[in-house]
């Protein structure tokens, strides 16, 4: 099986992985530095998804490093689907089951992004609120959303390699 | 082969293609008939992405009624492939292309229904400013945004059943 980057197992997957994490909790911090964030429930629901992603992240990037000590081979779909689910289910079926697990959550992080987005560009673009004398961290607001779109696409590109491999296998 | 609900060519899948052409047309009408849409960034991008997945459902459900007339099997892959790629590609290369296709429809389709449903949200819970002396359209918002929601559901639904056929392949 040809190797790609991103791939369960190897140095490019693990900083993926770490990229997800890293972003994420940039993110909420970002977005929790801001002062009144918690009457938004755009806002809230964006740190709820990004802490779901962080912790995803930090368990996958766990095992990226347990492998790579170990040197096994996670490409190996056996060993991919053992990560998830136990050795007794059918292994195609873990599989598919892992890639749409991955989606849902890239899914869970477009929807955080999509609708904390809505909102600052409603109050950024839209009704012109962000001037100085409204006292909006509306510059935190925007560092917070761009940082959760990072994540997205970080998880969407490891969504996207799990997807071409199990295609692959 | 087994048959899969909403499979290209069957006739769950025209009713699936013909639901999503009509939510999506359902969403336009609703958002358009709301009076001040136009200012709103998000509001404008729902309308934008609504009609472009009208007018590529609208087609998936001709070829659908084109196949049914024609009695042609188009859960054949390389049926399947014809319909978006011509015939000189390599023909599991078409049908990942078409999956990732879908894909990307789906996701242009949340973002949408997620960034209307952010400033909704903000109206009609965080702010409270969908009172009746605001004059504000929140109902058509907010069924337009529902609508955004249903038509995206079924595009996912779509775009995993042909995941599952290629899967499956």
């Amino acid at each position: 099986m040809k190797e790609l980057v991103g791939s369960p197992g190897t140095v490019s997957g693990l900083m993926l992985r770490i990229g997800q994490c890293g972003f994420a909790a940039a993110a909420i911090g970002a977005m929790t530095s801001a002062a009144g964030f918690s009457s938004y429930t755009a806002f809230c629901y964006l740190i709820a998804s990004m802490g779901l992603q962080m912790l995803w992240s930090f368990g996958l990037a766990c095992l990226d490093i347990y492998a790579l000590r170990r040197k096994r081979d996670l490409q190996n779909p056996v060993l991919v689907s053992l990560f998830v689910v136990d050795l007794t289910l059918d292994n195609n079926w873990c599989n598919k089951f892992i890639v749409q697990n991955m989606q849902v959550t890239a899914m869970l992080s477009l929807a955080a992004a999509c609708s904390s987005a809505g909102v600052v560009v409603l109050y950024a673009k839209d009704l012109n609120f962000c001037r100085p004398q409204n006292n909006l961290a509306c510059h935190s607001f925007e560092v917070s959303v761009i940082l959760a779109f990072i994540t997205w696409l970080l998880i969407a590109v490891s969504s996207h390699v799990m997807f071409w491999i199990l295609a692959s296998v």
